[in-house]
């Protein structure tokens, strides 16, 4: 590359400003309107109707053309390895949401089967998801307090729980939520919202999920030690159940912390065997841990010796759909909306990674649709709400999986375990399912090395991970979710209030123009001053642009226009004693002399004769930022310095002519393509301008 | 200036790209850190010490160089003027309030006094204002309803409030909301916050004040027709009151009505009056509408013959400093900072208004902390929440105001009104004084006037002042301030949402680029691509960005990379069965093949060589909006086609550094200056790089 041929840059043309170049280059007028646009994206056809019917069913285009010789083993294996893994996640994360386990492998079952047939993700694998569990154990235990559920036991002389009916209460709050937030992902669908994503950028995500990852290990914590903390909920509740626990501590359950230590320790020889040794040769993954663990616990009766908490009855078989609750819609309402926006944000954001791997298309409002349905339709099986879970979906992909099928299979192996072999789990301690929830989110845990990343890369995207995984853990997953959104697009407020504001000046014998305290070559052009913010103009910051353009130029533009003021009330009064005397010339002569004693008065004696604003890095223009403008021009121009504009976009000029910067005496010749143009203007007009101005007919 | 000569615009350089002008104007690498700026803005000395406290009592400064001759007349007429203008307008926004008469009258007095040491404002004048006493009159009823003062009497066998003790609670609740808003400024004040008022842009303001001019309106509606409505209070409350008052018209009292009448239709010929033929004579205005009320009143006794409600007790003299109650100041906390921000803001933008005319300025942080000392202090003195009334303020500067010594004579009127003759107006009916605010609410009903205005000349504005206008009747004053100002940061969100993507062409013979869709006499460039948003790129349109590129370029890039893994996974087996046999040779020339096959493949055999990215408009980038970049660059790179970057500001440059956009493949050699750099570069390169691909060096 280095030896290259370099072409010279030579350009040789008249100096053209914006009416020049319309003339030349000639603007067309006529656009097609807003109205226009919209019907004809409105218009209906038969080819248009089909290939929108395949495209909301999408396995209707794909599995036909589903090549069995290519994609069956590896969605095969595949879908065999998720669906045992559904088996241990989903257990444990029905215990994050607050429920029974076997309602977590429905979760598992239901909506993977709904997403098979609506989704267009082929890699990512459907089911529980740490951080939506845990938004739901929020929910539930919210609304369905052990406190509502208090009988005072004769007996004991002590106050039990009435744990049927109140895990009863809980699977009917978790089902309606999840209902919702199903009808919330239709709906937002269904009004093309899929771009409300973009706002969850990925920093924004990963501080997010790292935040909801410590609630997931906080609401763990009873299980590994095998206590019974007070349920905290709203805002800061984080805080209090930490400080509940530790003043819990003195009363762990010795034989459910050695569970859990063995069982947090325990799984990592074993997954890496799998990995390397046995998973070779075998690739379908067996959950040792959790079968050699309940082996354990119904042997020992770890239950009845140690007090270990297990999972208890896990009735075999399918239960009949029953409709949501809709009386608790009103008081699930906001979190049934975060739950969509989050499952959807997560899944999306990972069927993306893959879609970019494979090469193929993730349709987001599509997704929308189809996680919707999952959910809708899950709520109605009772299940909790959805998404995809990362773990899941690397093993999805690494063991081979290709299509949706994959997932298909994995359902299946959930519908098997939930009729004949879920019922042999029931002596699994809780603390074991704890631990597995622990492993699965070192994932999440490796994202604090974003931030040191983030610091050196950019750190207002620093801030907002930062921000968002305090806010995160503060307000809890929900309204943690909508402050991080508004302080991330306050982030975006903020730069352009925190512009860099510079005076430009001429790489010498080019036509470039770069900020002076940039470089060093740079040489400002004598009597010009060019002006540049690094931001848009408009409402939030155009009268620190004005502020900042005085303060670079030198130009106390305020002292100098009062100054004027007051010299020109005494020559009013100087003309009222004269008055018959003076002539017109005289006057005109007064006015000069005006200007020159305020010259003189400057500090800086040698004011620019002109003013070249580059406006090339704003995107648009509102009514303030025009007024902006406006007036710049006016009060420079009252002390005879001209204002120039160049590198306007297009648009710029449609807001400078809309907002009524325009008028008889400001025309499109002040608009210059490049800062060049409008440099060599000033220069061929100075003498001009210079002679017209003693001529008294120049402004 | 038609018949200017042209200079000619003649450029002859190498082409240069980002590196080698970096290197030619010799790019400086030490800036001051902002550590160092941060102790530099530090430092203290002494006549910086000086010029600290002079800031902060302005009235030091100005005060010993105030020139009797030119300002002292202009100044008492003014001040008496303003004085007269106090004393109706305080009464009558005491009824906004909810709070006895004289309270107003308190408010015209105290608060004034301390601007007039602290303000740096000429002109405004400080005092009560319709806005803030109908948010005062919303906290008020709130915390003390009449419900909460009912008595029952035994003797008319019915509730009846304790008026007394009602509006003693009232003042208590106001005096607080007021107190803590004063101390909010203060603050705001003294962390330097006042630019938070940019927020306040001039459509959202106007859009605001004309909203809550309507909620003033409302709520004197039950004076002019002489009812008692329920308050309703909270969100949706102006419906509800407006309902409520319509059910109640039936119940009007007539006698009231016909005053409100006459007191509306009255004012109008005797203001013109005062204006045209009085006016000249007595730059004083008399407010004859209610001296000639109060008399009717009193000889009518339309008190007690038509039961029309009037002022009642007016106690003479001052009150002593009670120190407001804190209790109350948790439940206001929310409206005293709604009562800073918009009274500030208020302030603020009529004082720039002043400061522009007459060329001096007005410092927003001493303003901030000169109004919260006037709010902290007329707190003490039971005054409730004050800024500046437009009305007066310009009666202030039409009689002749010059300094704020006429805001300070003003006060000296209110209070010999309020120590002497305060008492006359016991008899004025209420239905004047709400005709009164009916009457100086005019000017903001004119304010409907912006929205066709606003239509023509930028519509994203327009939308701000009619939500703003929409939210703040439904959500009131307070609340529904909030929402706006959250609605026109959205804006700026939405506005980079919408970017205008174009590809641009050269005007024929020049450097000039502009987009295609904009101009008939514009070319593109054989093989070269020009693309450009019109909007930054960062996490909120970094997708969108990719798209249209896709979109507009017609290159379906996520297709052709599938295709190409495709056929590369072919080759690959391909490779197995012959993988002796294949010489190095020959695999690079499969390579060139796959190449070509994707080409035929592709709907549009004539790719561009090259993508030119205009990146002129980019204000910052984020780690979303270099990641969308650099995977442009790659996915682009590996079908063959060069992405050149043109334009960056400073800042993006270093974001793209910091970014990790570089790395040994991709250097600052893909940065151009302008666009032109980057065609000539492509146009000179093309041959070398089809020879060095054909080699296959390059990637």
């Amino acid at each position: 590359m280095a030896e290259r041929r370099r072409m010279d840059y030579s350009v040789h043309r008249e100096i053209l400003d914006e009416g020049a170049v319309d003339e030349m280059a000639k603007r067309s007028d006529s656009k097609p309107s807003q109205c226009e646009k919209f019907k004809k994206s409105m218009r209906c056809s038969g080819p248009r109707l089909k290939s929108c019917l395949l495209g909301s069913v999408p396995v209707a285009s794909w599995l036909p053309r589903y090549s069995i010789r290519e994609n069956a083993l590896g969605d095969l294996i595949s879908g065999i390895s998720v669906g045992i893994m559904h088996l241990p996640q989903g257990m444990a994360y029905a215990l994050l949401a607050s429920v029974p386990p076997v309602f977590g492998l429905y979760s598992s079952f239901y909506p993977v089967l709904i997403y098979f047939i609506f989704g267009t993700s082929k890699h990512i694998s459907i089911g529980t998801f740490a951080v939506l569990s845990v938004m739901i154990g929020g929910v539930t235990e919210r609304l369905a307090p052990d406190s509502n559920f208090m009988t005072w036991d004769n007996v004991t002389n002590s106050s039990i729980i009435d744990i049927i009916s109140r895990d009863a209460e809980r699977v009917r709050v978790a089902a309606a939520v999840t209902f919702l937030s199903g009808l919330f992902q239709i709906l937002l669908g269904l009004v093309q919202f899929g771009f409300v994503v973009t706002y969850l950028s990925e920093p924004l995500v990963r501080g997010y999920t790292t935040g909801a990852a410590i609630h997931v290990i906080v609401s763990q914590l009873k299980y590994t030690f095998g206590i019974s903390p007070v349920k905290y909920s709203g805002p800061l509740s984080l805080i209090y159940t930490v400080l509940e626990i530790c003043s819990l501590i003195p009363q762990t359950n010795i034989g459910t912390l050695v569970v859990s230590i063995v069982a947090i320790i325990g799984p990592h020889p074993q997954r890496r065997s799998s990995n390397s040794y046995l998973g070779k040769k075998l690739p379908v993954p067996i959950p040792c841990g959790i079968v050699i663990a309940t082996i354990i616990s119904w042997q020992v009766n770890l239950a009845d010796r140690y007090k270990v908490d297990v999972v208890g009855l896990i009735p075999s078989g399918l239960q009949p759909p029953v409709l949501p609750t809709a009386s608790l819609f009103g008081q699930v309402i906001g979190d049934a909306f975060a739950l969509s926006v989050v499952g959807y944000g997560i899944a999306i954001s990972l069927g993306r990674i893959f879609a970019l791997k494979y090469g193929y298309k993730v349709d987001s409002n599509q997704e929308l649709i189809a996680l919707g349905l999952s959910n809708a339709v899950g709520g109605i099986f009772q299940c909790f709400a959805i998404s995809c879970s990362m773990s899941r979906s690397m093993v999805q992909e690494s063991t081979g999986g290709k299509t949706q099928v994959a997932g298909a299979l994995s359902a299946i192996v959930i519908l098997f375990i939930t009729l004949w072999i879920g019922a042999l789990f029931e002596d699994l301690p809780k603390a074991v399912l704890a631990a597995i929830i622990f492993v699965n989110l070192h994932g999440m845990m490796k994202q604090f090395m974003d931030v040191p990343a983030l610091w050196r890369s950019n750190k207002v995207d620093m801030a907002i991970w930062v921000v968002t995984f305090i806010l995160t853990l503060l307000l809890n997953p929900d309204l943690g979710l909508a402050a991080a959104i508004g302080f991330s697009m306050l982030t975006v407020i903020f730069r352009t209030q925190l512009p860099q504001y510079s005076i430009l000046g001429q790489v010498p014998d080019t036509d470039i123009y770069r900020p002076l305290e940039d470089y060093d070559q740079v040489k400002q052009v004598p009597g010009i001053l060019i002006f540049r913010s690094s931001a848009t103009l408009y409402f939030a910051n155009a009268e620190m642009y004005q502020e900042a353009l005085g303060e670079k130029s030198g130009i106390d533009i305020t002292n100098i226009l009062s100054a004027k003021k007051k010299l020109e009330v005494k020559r009013t009064r100087h003309e009222k004693k004269n008055a018959k005397k003076a002539a017109k010339r005289k006057a005109v002569d007064m006015v000069r002399t005006t200007g020159d004693t305020i010259t003189v008065n400057d500090p800086d004696p040698s004011l620019p004769r002109a003013i070249i604003l580059d406006l090339s890095p704003v995107n648009f223009l509102d009514t303030v930022g025009v007024k902006a403008l406006r007036s710049i021009q006016r009060d420079y121009g009252d002390i005879c310095i001209e204002v120039l504009l160049a590198g306007c976009l297009t648009g710029v000029v449609d807001n400078l002519q809309t907002g009524g910067f325009f008028n008889d005496k400001v025309t499109k010749s002040c608009l210059f393509s490049t800062v060049h143009d409008a440099v060599l203007h000033c220069k061929s007009a100075t003498t001009q301008s210079r002679d017209t101005h003693l001529n008294g007919t120049y402004r």
